[in-house]
C-alpha cells in the first residue's frame, strides 16, 4: 500500500510553518525548494547529486517536455521518474506559463490556447484537459491546472478576464485530472489576480470552492516588485486553507523566499540557482558572489567554507579559471553549489521555524545578501 | 620516503607488455591511457569521477596552462595538482604539438619558438628551458622535453632538419630539467623523423644516447595513416630500450591503440573519448555508437550493458534526448561514459597480455567495431 497524498504542518512560527507533504514516491519537506528539471534534467548535475543537495521533489516542464521528446514517448519509456532517473516526487507545471513566454502566434480561446511550437514551428493545441493528460502521461506527482499567466502589468478589467478564464479551467482541470489520475497524485490550482487584493482573493476562493489538496500562487515574480509580490502573497495566504500547503511559482531570490515563508508559503520553484550557476554566480551563506570577477584569479579559499557540498570545497580561484575558460565543469560545481545552498536554505528555514527563531534567521541571511554580494558591475 | 620513478615489465605477450610505472604520486598501470585534461579540467568530468574510471594518471597542456591561467599563478595556488583536484599523476606536454596547431605567428629558432597567444594575441617565447620550468612550476610528475612536432608530409631534408633541432632542445631540456626538476618527477625525449624509417630509428638512438626514463614517439596520427603509423611505432620500438615506458602521443581509436599495444607501446593520450562524447558519440563493448541518430530515439536498451560505468547504465533514449536538446548532462554523460570504455580498453588489455591471449582479445574488439559501429551518416 502506498501512502496516499497528504499534508501536515509540524511547527509555526508567526505566519511562517514547516511541515511535510506525503506522497507515494515520498516524503517532501516543506518548506521546499524544487529545482527546475525544464528538459527532462536538471541543466548540468547528474541526477544522484540533485537527491545529494537534499531536494525532496523536482520540477519538469509540461511545455518543454510535451513538445521534446514528447509525452507519448515519455509514457512509452516507462514515465519521466524512470526516463530521467528521479525516483522522488516529481512536480510538473500545465504549460500555460511557457506557452506565453516562449511560443510563438499564441491564441487563446475559451476551449484553450493554440500556439507554434518554439523549437520546429509545429502548431499545437493545450487545452486544460490535455494539460492534465500530458501530466499524466508523464507520470507527475503533483500536478498544476492549466491557468493564463495573467501579463503584468494588466488593468483591473483584463486581470479580472484573465482570472475568470483561469477558474473555468481550473474547474474543467479537475474534472479531467479525476478520470486521468492515479491514486496519490495531486492537482494543485492556482491563484491569479495580478496585483489587485480583491481579485486574489476571489481566485482564491473560487479555487477553495472547486477543491484543492493544494493551491499555488501563480503570476507573480513578473515585474511586479518584491513589496507587491509580498502583498499579494500575504493576500492569498490569508485566504487560502491552513491545512493545505501553498506554493509560490517561479520565486526566487533567498531574500524573495524567507520574505515569502514568513508569509506562509511552503514551496518554491525557480531557475535561478540553476541558471546563475550557469553564468559563473554563487550563492553562499556569505552572500552571492560573482566568479567571473578577477578578485578571485588568485583567491585561495573555497566557495563557501560554511556549506556541505562537495562543490563548495573547490577553491575560488579554479573556479574564476573555468568561468572564464568556458568549461563546463565550471557550470556543473557552480551549479551543485547553489541547488545545494538553496536546499540548505530551506533546511535552515525548517529548523528556524521549529525553534521559534525564524525572524532572527531570515533577518540574518538578509544581512549576510545584503553586505556580501556582489553585482555583476565588478566583472574582468 | 616518497617512490622514486620506475618501470617494471611484469609480463609479455608478443611485443606488447603490461607492467607499471612507479611515481611518487601513485603507481600507473601500463597499457595505460591518459585521459586529456587541457584547461586544467578533463573536460565535462569531475576529478573523482576520472578516478573512479580506473585513469592513473591524466595529461595537461603546457601551452594552455602557461597562457591561462599562467604557470606562475598555478605554482602560487599550490601546484596543478591541487588546483584541479587531482591527487595522482600528472603527465605534461612540452607545449610545442599546441604552438604549432593554435598559436599565430610562430617563428622557430635555434634558441626556441615565438608565437602569439591565441587567447589575446600576446607574444610568448618558449624555449626548451622555460617548457621545463613551466612543467615544474606546474608540479608534473611526467615531464616532456620541447620538440617541434614535424609538419606531415614533409620531405626527408625538412623530416631530418627538423628532427636534428628537435635532439639539440631534447639535450637542453634535459639539461635544464636536472637542474629544476625535483626527485621522482621524470623527463621524457620524444622520437621524430615523420615517415621515414631510417630517421626514426636516427632520432630513438640520439635519444637513448641522451638518456631518458621513458621515451615518446611523436608526430604521427597527424594525417599519414594507420598503415604508416604502425610501421613507425614498429620501428622506434625495436630500437627503444625493453626496460622503459614508451608512450605514442595523441593516439587514438580503439583500434590504433590495440595496434600499437601489440606493436610495443605502453601509453597513450588522446581527446577522443572526451571530445566524441561532447559530439554524441559514445564508444561502447558493442562498437562506436552516434547517440544523435533518430534509431536510438525510443531505444530503452542501457548504452553499454556490458560496461561497469555508472553513466553506460543510463538508456539510449534518454541520452538520445539529452544530445538532441543541447544539454549539458548529455556531453557529461557520454564523457564520462566513453573515458571509463577507454579505461576498460586498457584494462582488459593488461589481463589479456598477462594470459598470454591478447592478440585474440584484440582481434575480438577490432571484429566488434568492424561491425557494430555507426558512421556519423545515420544523423538525423
Amino acid at each position: 500500500m502506498s501512502e496516499p497524498f497528504a499534508f501536515t504542518v509540524k511547527a509555526q512560527d508567526g505566519r511562517a510553518r514547516t511541515g511535510a507533504i506525503t506522497t507515494p514516491r515520498g516524503v517532501i519537506r516543506t518548506p521546499a525548494f524544487m529545482p527546475v528539471g525544464t528538459g527532462a534534467t536538471v541543466k548540468a548535475m547528474f541526477p544522484e547529486d540533485v537527491a545529494a543537495t537534499g531536494a525532496d521533489v523536482i520540477l519538469g516542464n509540461t511545455y518543454h517536455l510535451m513538445l521534446r521528446p514528447g509525452a507519448e514517448r515519455i509514457a512509452k519509456l516507462g514515465g519521466l521518474h524512470r526516463f530521467m532517473h528521479w525516483e522522488k516526487p516529481i512536480l510538473t507545471d500545465s504549460g500555460g506559463y511557457q506557452v506565453m513566454s516562449l511560443a510563438k502566434l499564441r491564441r487563446i480561446t475559451e476551449d484553450g490556447v493554440t500556439f507554434q511550437s518554439h523549437l520546429d514551428g509545429a502548431t499545437v493545441h493545450l487545452t486544460p484537459e490535455r494539460a492534465i493528460e500530458v501530466q499524466c502521461l508523464l507520470g507527475s506527482d503533483i500536478q498544476m491546472v492549466l491557468d493564463e499567466c495573467t501579463p503584468f502589468p494588466a488593468t483591473r478589467e483584463q486581470a479580472k478576464a484573465s482570472l475568470d478564464l483561469s477558474m473555468r479551467w481550473a474547474e474543467r482541470s479537475k474534472t479531467a485530472f479525476q478520470k486521468m489520475s492515479v491514486p496519490g497524485q495531486a492537482l494543485f490550482g492556482i491563484v491569479q489576480g495580478s496585483v489587485y487584493t480583491d481579485l486574489r482573493e476571489e481566485s482564491a476562493r473560487a479555487l477553495i470552492d472547486i477543491g484543492f489538496p493544494g493551491y499555488a500562487v501563480g503570476g507573480l515574480a513578473v515585474g511586479e516588485g518584491q513589496e507587491a509580490m509580498f502583498d499579494m502573497v500575504e493576500v492569498a495566504t490569508a485566504v487560502l486553507p491552513v491545512e493545505r500547503p501553498r506554493y509560490l511559482m517561479g520565486v526566487g531570490t533567498p531574500e524573495d523566499m524567507l520574505g515569502a515563508i514568513a508569509r506562509g508559503i511552503d514551496m518554491f520553484d525557480c531557475v535561478m540557482p540553476t541558471r546563475s550557476g550557469r553564468h559563473g554566480q554563487a550563492f553562499t551563506w556569505a552572500g552571492k558572489l560573482n566568479l567571473r570577477n578577477a578578485r578571485y584569479a588568485e583567491d585561495s579559499s573555497p566557495l563557501d567554507p560554511e556549506s556541505a557540498c562537495p562543490a563548495a570545497q573547490y577553491e575560488r580561484a579554479y573556479l574564476h579559471h573555468l568561468m572564464k575558460s568556458g568549461e563546463m565543469l565550471g557550470s556543473m560545481l557552480l551549479t551543485y553549489a547553489n541547488v545545494q545552498f538553496y536546499q540548505e536554505l530551506m533546511a535552515r528555514s525548517r529548523e528556524a521555524i521549529a525553534e521559534g527563531c525564524f525572524a532572527q534567521f531570515a533577518d540574518d541571511v538578509r544581512r549576510r545578501y545584503r553586505e556580501g554580494s556582489e553585482t555583476p558591475n565588478g566583472e574582468d
